[in-house]
């Protein structure tokens, strides 16, 4: 950009090429139907591609943007794809976006309030604004006491940091050598983050009781399992501590009962979450608020809005009740970052409520969502894709090759291919060929999970492009695989 | 934004608007120096300023920018700034910025190669580029063997994640109830992110162990007082696992000695990091190279690049020899992630390196850092910092009434307004007064420490806007401030 006296943040360089990036992000939007969804590159592809050190003189925007076009994007898998039904969805929006660039432009780090205030601010008013569109208890709310939200990175950060605060509030009563009998309760459906949280706590691995679940309560966490886990593991001398319960289980969307789960971690002075990260953008609107009835009960709260919400990656919503319990386990003092509002205890100081020190201005971009789009707007999005997989839960319902496999509750159905002659031995293979099959074409990209030993397929609606002729197109897709599969058995 | 049938992601609605977001940062960076660089706000401004909740109908990006203009920038604190001489910069450039642009609008989450191997892949070619530039030893580079580079959030999660690794490394040979006899070592200067790693680990606080510095050493840890620490322990049926060393200590850029404390860390099995996050950027200079001289008996080295490398936060690169040992102590391998390249061990999945499961494509603003301005640019920015870094020494050692604190070695100057007539009792109070006088001005931000008891100013240069006339102004600033607390006394 320039050779001699770099002038890294020249305010007309700026413009003059961010307008540039600017046209090529909304022609990559405008062309995002022409590349194949899923990635189809080998891996060590763009090793080859590349020169194998960085250069000694500078390089232009155009060549970059170019080894952009022809290099990057190939090896791209296009979460903003319209056909994109993989795993859950990860929006973007341009009120997103907006987001991130301001929040990229200003870049600064908000560890401590005096770092910039408004970066706190801003968080704990828009965590106040969203509880509130969640109808959050008062008590997890900035403005009511001790609780408030705070953004982590992602759910896993979020179960981490909350599992951290529980497990040293219960060491400070029973001496830190209690950790070894410290024990943690969730479902065999529970996402893999609470398993890692509990490896970097040092849980001793097989205190952390992940309880089965079945097709008979559609791989939910029965209370009654629970209470006696609890119970079995009091009488050996043991100590529950966390109980993680999940709306909208990663495999199924599963919905584990908060309330009778909850009434039982309050029983037993058990600290209970509530990992809501995929299901929790759906509460929004009234007809599905029902499904954290009980939320009441916990101690924590988390969903993310980078998944079905607007808000580009990373924003992950955490809500505590008891800020201290964080902060006691998560705070550092040193001197140069000591300040008058700091000491006084005047603000909030998010670095103790989070494992790293730095922090963006991640706040933005979910006020931007919030206040671009509006609530009403915000609750059509989701019961649009709501109808969608209704509308293809019907498409599969319709055909008898296939069958849905659990009773779809959000955005997300889970389906397979039936085997031929009902020759259960083949049906996984069968489905996994399926899924390579379809994801190979490039057309649609889709996962899969494994339920009570069955290979499962996995049809998430959620991308912010996908119309109904997206899933229309995506089901014949995975139709004339299908054929063509049983055709060559 | 559209009031009925949102399209959250339109091309041209995407197009109109991030122009418009273009301009509004461009100018930000052209009115910079109107704003008080430390915000000025009262705790609790923001709250008086906002709805409490969010709207049912879409607002304008107008009326959101008026609001960014009126309500939020006022409690910024300008990091990128020229008048920004705080704790460490945290850089913004055009080249990074685009970078994080291209990042938002491509959104995707690579925690697995599949899911953009285009993610993983340029994160390890880059990383191998600034491996090369900092002329790390091979087995650091994703090249050869089982070493490899990883972006992390912050050089906490850095330190965090070897930590684990270092730990479960030993708990493998000695069984997890051997967890509370691990020791941790490092000088009392270290960052205090590695006691948060250690709080968060399980590791006993009283077995982290920060050994004494002193002016003697210019606060860099002794390798003789180590020696001695670990023989202590170990007489004492303890277990020494892990040494933080830093390259550029957060107080003073202290040095710690790095091949005679790798050396006793080899020699005694310990897990040796090293802590570059600041200093780091400096040693792509060759004159500065020597600072990390030791690094080859090092088994992780970390520096952030969004500190003082104009890579936007954030972006803190950490390097390992054995890869296996994170992915050991970090990996989860739920069904709903399984795939062909992953099961076939062909690929890095970032995942199993840290902590969160998401994650950014943040290599793309590393490897725009690197192409749009070249090696050469970058060591030329390096060094007119540490020229003016210089050149404020000198400032500060021709005015009597100051001293310069330690000596300077990169581009941080500590020191101090001298208390009158020798009087140390009121030094300190003094020079509290004085960051309070001059912060308050709101034409600069200085922040502080305390060595060896004394409380000391610290000018760090870095903002990538900075120039000589800022440097000038600053001390100008400083010198007004000590005349008046020094004619009041």
């Amino acid at each position: 950009m320039e050779s001699k006296g770099l002038q890294p943040m020249d305010s007309e360089q700026l413009r003059e090429n961010a307008h540039k990036m600017v046209d090529f992000i909304a022609d990559y939007y405008k062309s995002i139907e022409n590349f194949p969804v899923l990635s189809q590159v080998e891996p060590g592809y763009l090793r080859e591609l590349l020169p194998d050190s960085a250069p000694n003189q500078p390089e232009t925007l155009q060549n970059v943007l170019d080894d952009v076009q022809a290099k990057i994007l190939p090896g791209v898998t296009h979460w903003q794809s319209p056909s994109y039904f993989a795993y859950y969805p990860s929006n973007s929006s341009v009120a997103g976006f907006l987001g991130e660039m301001l929040s990229a432009g200003i870049n600064m780090v908000g560890f401590s309030w005096i770092t910039s205030p408004a970066a706190t601010e801003l968080e704990m008013i828009v965590l106040d604004w969203l509880g509130k569109l969640l109808k959050l208890p008062e008590d997890f709310l900035s403005t009511a006491g001790q609780g408030g939200g705070v953004i982590q990175g992602t759910a896993s950060e979020a179960v981490l940091v909350v599992l951290l605060a529980a497990r040293d509030r219960v060491l400070r009563k029973l001496g830190k050598n209690a950790l070894e009998k410290l024990v943690v309760y969730a479902s065999d459906q529970t996402h893999s983050a609470l398993q890692k949280a509990c490896q970097i706590g040092g849980i001793h691995p097989e205190n952390c009781k992940l309880l089965k679940t079945d097709s008979s309560t559609n791989y939910a966490l029965s209370p009654n399992l629970l209470s006696k886990a609890i119970s079995d593991d009091i009488s050996t001398g043991l100590v529950p501590f966390f109980l993680c319960a999940t709306v909208g289980t990663t495999s199924s969307t599963a919905v584990d009962p908060l309330l009778s789960l909850g009434k039982i971690a309050k029983n037993n002075g058990i600290w209970f979450h509530v990992d809501a990260a995929y299901a929790g953008s759906a509460c929004i609107c009234p007809e599905y608020r029902c499904y954290i009835d009980g939320v009441e009960e916990a101690d924590s709260f988390n969903m993310n809005a980078h998944k079905w919400f607007l808000t580009n990656f990373d924003c992950s919503a955490l809500w505590v009740k008891d800020r201290n319990a964080l902060i006691q386990s998560l705070s550092t003092n040193p001197e140069f970052l000591k300040n008058k509002a700091s000491q006084a205890k005047m603000v909030v100081d998010y670095k103790d409520w989070q494992i790293p020190l730095g922090r963006r201005f991640r706040s933005l971009k979910l006020w931007m969502v919030l206040r671009l789009y509006g609530l009403e707007n915000l609750q059509c999005y989701i019961r649009n894709h709501i109808n969608l997989a209704k509308y293809f839960e019907g498409l599969v319902a319709a055909d008898s090759r296939f069958e849905v496999v659990t009773p779809r509750v959000f955005s997300l159905v889970c389906f397979r291919l039936l085997p031929p002659n009902n020759n259960e031995d083949h049906g996984n293979n069968l489905n996994h060929d399926l899924l390579d099959a379809v994801n190979s074409t490039g057309k649609i990209f889709i996962s899969h999970t494994v339920l009570s030993g069955k290979y499962i397929l996995r049809f998430a609606v959620g991308a912010p492009l996908t119309e109904e002729r997206h899933v229309t197109a995506a089901w014949k897709v995975l139709q004339d695989e299908a054929s063509a599969l049983l055709g060559s058995l």
